[in-house]
């Protein structure tokens, strides 16, 4: 059921002992935002524990508290008054799902969370979750400590791409100015958060001595093979380097992730690449989509250049 | 001499004529700044000009009235009743210096600037020329539409390396919000900033390609040589893509720009590479610093890696 701010607030004030959660493949706006509201909810006196059921990207290993942060293990059960679900609806958030009965409340700042097996408050306008906690932290009259604004900082700036994609918004900006005055040193997060392992840097290079122009300079796309990809933890960035080349207005990369399953990660700056993504059996948006093709490297390649070069 | 805020702003208010200047090599900070002036002194009846003595580099052509900046011919004069020179002190601005006799106004944020030709007033803390021009509009009482907020933003956005620098402070992240409120959109600004030649990435990949590692992984260094140079328009960010690496204290960069002529760019995030440029000529910052070396890639390599060990 749709609640607003305020009875959200409400809720968590009520509840005493609060598991705290987020999804799956977790970004640093679900990380930032669980780990901001266990250090708030514990200065109000208030039990608090995050559970996240996935590994975490090195990067975010930084964050104040990190290391609080448990996975649940087989059939294990949480005590709690309220299962509190953020960044995501519930049916990403693997096994903590089954540590409590505790009624949920869910907050989320994606307009797409259609959840109603709880208590929901949406705020499609918030650049990130961390957003929407930053008010809270005013709203349940929580000191901001340079810990929980380090935590939220992250988030709002990692949902961002550092303030640089369409949802930042004036309001991004004020809250990241007062979470400067709260103590943290932008600069500081930026370097731990763009951080690569050798690895990584030299499957990027592989990337980008694979990249193919097609449809006379309108399409760019690089490739990756299964052992790169298996030398590879992270693909993150990668088609950055080839989308902003002048003229570009599809980027594509295909990665192989086991023997004929690639995976298509499109971007566009014109061109609606979700409607390529769903004709081939995936999803997106307008600018940013993917896909998965069943199939070789090779076809897969000839598979997406085609269907690119329909939608042009 | 040095001057206060509303020192400069009285001299601004006063005159009627003036010629806008910044520094060669000009980066978004010093075209963002001048475009912003000059509309910002034009809305109060006065007669404002931009003379930059250089080429722009092409993704600042898109900001609002670039195309009315002019560049110096061979011994112009320009009727003027006052030089502002913005973001550099009056060393730096080519033959613009030679256009008038005019009284000097010198803005700027560089702590650095020791200017003593004219009036000066200099804020080291402001993250960019940008910033203190926005708090200069407030003052003059301008309003400021959308196009003086985007030029702001860019100069703001870009010195700033788009907020993840360590100048970026409360007060900068307020300024931006402020001026997505006039009407500024981040993610099409960035867009435009971030864009590259299909060359620039080729020349990206050769870098990448050259990547050595010294010092068992605490020094990563990359090699252009002279052909690739010729085919290149900038190399802006190519360090990047190897300081982020992991365990990687120095990052460098050697270019080949003519016959044993070879730049050097260094990055660091512990070794004072100052006074590594500082023994080879050149200068910097602890963390960002460079030198020129006359002599072979390869000698220059061996004399670099030789001297960064050293402070190691």
């Amino acid at each position: 059921m749709l609640i607003t701010f305020k009875q959200a607030a409400s809720k968590l004030k009520a509840a005493n002992k609060i598991l705290i959660t987020a999804h799956i493949l977790p970004d640093g706006d679900a990380i930032g935002s669980t780990l901001a509201t266990m250090q708030m909810l514990r200065a109000l006196g208030k039990s608090a524990q995050v559970f996240i059921d996935d590994d975490v990207r090195k990067n975010l290993h930084v964050l104040p508290h990190f290391e609080e942060i448990r996975r649940p293990v087989d059939g294990e059960k949480f005590d709690a008054d309220l299962l509190l679900i953020l960044d995501t609806s519930p049916d990403r958030i693997g096994n903590v799902a089954k540590m409590t009965d505790a009624p949920i409340l869910n907050i989320d700042h994606h307009v797409t969370n259609k959840n109603d097996a709880g208590d929901l408050y949406v705020e499609p306008d918030a650049a990130a979750t961390c957003e929407i906690i930053f008010k809270l932290a005013g709203e349940l009259n929580v000191k901001i400590t340079p810990e929980i604004a380090t935590c939220l900082y992250t988030g709002l700036a990692t949902d961002t791409g550092f303030f640089q994609f369409s949802n930042t918004r004036a309001e991004t900006f004020k809250t990241a100015s007062e979470l400067v005055n709260c103590g943290v040193k932008p600069n500081i997060i930026s370097e731990q958060m763009e951080r690569r392992s050798a690895a990584e840097v030299l499957s990027m290079r592989t990337a980008l001595n694979s990249l193919k122009i097609f449809y006379g300079g309108k399409v760019a796309g690089m490739f990756l093979d299964l052992p790169t990809m298996q030398n590879c933890d992270s693909t993150e960035g990668f088609i950055d380097l080839i989308r902003v080349i002048d003229g570009v207005d599809v980027a594509f990369m295909i990665s192989e992730r086991s023997e004929k399953v690639c995976r298509v990660s499109m971007r566009s700056k014109g061109v609606d690449v979700s409607k390529v993504a769903n004709e081939l059996g995936g999803g997106g948006h307008i600018r940013a989509a993917g896909c998965t093709l069943y199939t070789t490297l090779d076809d897969a390649e000839k598979i997406l250049v085609a269907a690119i070069g329909k939608a042009l």
